[in-house]
């Protein structure tokens, strides 16, 4: 996987416009539609019994986002991962604060035993889990980490800022979910959306003033990223 | 209807600061509350059955929204439309995404029956629906087209970047009932405030670097925006 | 309290990292967010049932906002309070809007028995309600005045544009929550918590350009604010 790789990756994601169906946590939905969108991705997020089939059914991806769980999005994740599964499209789980909360904790194990494509998430979330082997995970840092059994690759682009922008590392989990509709090695898939997102985050980071201008400055980024940046800055081993 | 009527009209919205009471997407909350603030309007967006009433009671509009309909949501809307008509005071629909799923497409026609003021929403979605005579229909794309039986204009201001800015539409749907408020024909509310925001878009436009930058530049246009820049921009046929 | 105190508080706050749990509307959770991260501290806003005793165990303080109050968060709040007093942890109480719902107003008078460290709100919330004797007031305005008993202090500093960002008062409490777990005098840790995002508003307010570019430059002001900033334009009596 190189940075000619995801440059390639990255125009089809453009071309092709997936529609990523997100069952995300209530606080970053807007930013993690925006991070879409600047990808001509397409976000839907609609959490509700009687339409969750119809949107999944839809969607060419979608992404599980367990933070701020509530009684009716744990109810419809499991009739949204078996329509993914039905029709052999891809989806990845965030178990977003998973090590807070044992009752979190368990709802994510048991949903890994529903084949993920990928299994993202800080150290802390990812550690208290145990994937099945084929499941990539992806664990977010100073340098990313994305594994599968023996393969493993590190992405070392980022900024310090992403760590005050609430939701950075709820969009990786959605931009990778876009990211599998254009390539179905999903190692593969994972560590190009996480070095676009951390090329785009070092652009920002030249652009802004702290971490508040920081996040137009990172969607403007990822909008606006050309093969060029990822050839130059890219660092990816 | 001409920008010198539009500039008229705005003035009005901001003397008068109405209340618009928004029946919402969880998804863009903030960026429509911002976005009537910035047009001096007072936003409030409940939806619990316990308080409903009381906040439409206080309304001088509703805007009902129907992306990611959940089941609260879906059983507040009958009481909070039921308060204005008795009220004979505005509201309007923006039936979201309402061609992706059969229930949330027959669930916005059946509203259609409540007499809105305004029906808004992209190509696509108002397609599907069939409003009664004496609706007023918004239909936005690249050139934004408002009509009532014979009656037409078309807006042909606003700025690509609105399509990857999550929640221009939804934003649209506030300020047309916001204009509501202050001008009883809803046909001339409606092109008066999609003339607004498509100039709006223009000028921040002009000070963004690409999507991210230009939610914040859109904002503070809104805010700033006078009758010369209605008056020099504006586009209404 | 002084501005040199405010600096000392502001800096233990960094140091700490505080652990801010947050029930709060659905409006301004990205924001809230992004505020308390921008000072180093750690929101978490979980409302389930299932899980908030878990969360609300690992906080250092809780803010409970009335805004789009509905029945989940309604019936969360009693065990998420619960959790706090019995581990001798501060909360504060925002009762948005309780002016504008009966209902809302006797639900928030009757949390006030439940001993809240800080009762903050704007003038028209805070006159509707009858805190105990021992309850800190934070009244919002374009002086704020922060009072216990006789004690009181107001904070002069702050910006016009904070009226047109939704959620300005929502991130006060949070960062007043944030304070309480340094100082536990809330009235020196409420009046330091105002004068912090007052000044911060002001170094804004000469970065930005209207509303909309305001609220990254104010995330921008409170992540860079510094003890000179304090020191040079805190005015507090």
């Amino acid at each position: 996987m190189t940075p000619h790789d995801t440059a390639l990756l990255l125009d089809r994601v453009r071309q092709h416009r997936p529609r990523v169906h997100c069952l995300m946590n209530s606080v970053v939905q807007k930013f993690v539609a925006d991070g879409l969108a600047a990808l001509h991705a397409r976000p839907s997020m609609t959490a509700s019994p009687e339409e969750i089939a119809d949107f999944a059914t839809g969607a060419d991806a979608l992404l599980v986002n367990l933070g701020t769980l509530d009684t009716q999005r744990r109810a419809v994740i499991a009739t949204a991962v078996g329509v993914m599964r039905q029709r052999a499209r891809p989806w990845l789980l965030d178990p977003v604060h998973c090590d807070a909360s044992p009752t979190r904790r368990a709802f994510a194990q048991d949903l890994l035993a529903q084949a993920p494509a990928v299994l993202r998430g800080n150290g802390g979330e990812v550690a208290t889990l145990t994937p099945p082997a084929g499941v990539v995970r992806v664990t977010s840092g100073a340098v990313d980490l994305v594994a599968c059994g023996a393969r493993q690759l590190r992405v070392a682009n980022g900024h310090p800022w992403m760590a005050q922008v609430t939701g950075t590392g709820c969009l990786s989990g959605a931009v990778i979910a876009a990211f599998l509709t254009v390539e179905p090695d999903a190692l593969r898939a994972a560590s190009a959306a996480m070095l676009v997102l951390g090329v785009a985050a070092e652009l920002a980071g030249e652009q802004a003033r702290g971490p508040g201008t920081f996040e137009p400055a990172f969607l403007d980024a990822l909008a606006g990223l050309g093969a060029a940046d990822l050839l130059n800055r890219g660092r990816i081993t």
